[in-house]
């Protein structure tokens, strides 16, 4: 899915018999690669956290992977919602102390 | 996007005078909310990993966002191939000791 650009092409003649010689012109849709992050920081060109790992406070802290967390890069759940809606499996990274 | 569906309806006429009774079928074609990881270990509901923290051997360790790492949950960069696909800005957490 990633790098791939489909085009869904529906072209049909609506006519037969005595309409064969009109034919609609084929339609074409650009169905373009999805970009996995749809709001979070759009003005940097690429969002890169960091982590220090000697900084953690709690013995367990879940990153957000979904890119639907409203408390991003933390984990606050939103993969729950995505993955009902999408059919996707994806969950946080868990850092453990 | 994540939440939503859409629908692209492209129905059409296709004639007009002589032709006006008849009419092509509108077609419909659902649009479903992308998933943001189209093939990673598609066999488990939710995809979880956990770093110990304490066991991470080198001073930086960058940690895969975009789901489409060779070396997932580990970044092998994939995101940039993904980005300039889709003009998405995704980008790794980086685990720093």
């Amino acid at each position: 899915m990633a790098s791939t650009t489909s085009i869904i092409q529906g072209g049909f003649s609506c006519g037969g018999g005595a309409l064969s010689s009109f034919r609609a012109r084929p339609r074409r849709m650009v169905v373009r690669a999805e970009a996995v992050n749809p709001d979070i920081r759009k003005d940097e060109t690429k969002v890169v956290d960091s982590v220090l790992v000697t900084e953690l406070s709690k013995p367990l802290t879940p990153y957000c992977r979904c890119w639907r967390s409203g408390t991003f890069p933390l984990c606050d759940g939103s993969h729950v919602k995505h993955n009902k809606a999408t059919g996707d499996n994806v969950g946080p990274l868990l850092l453990k102390k």
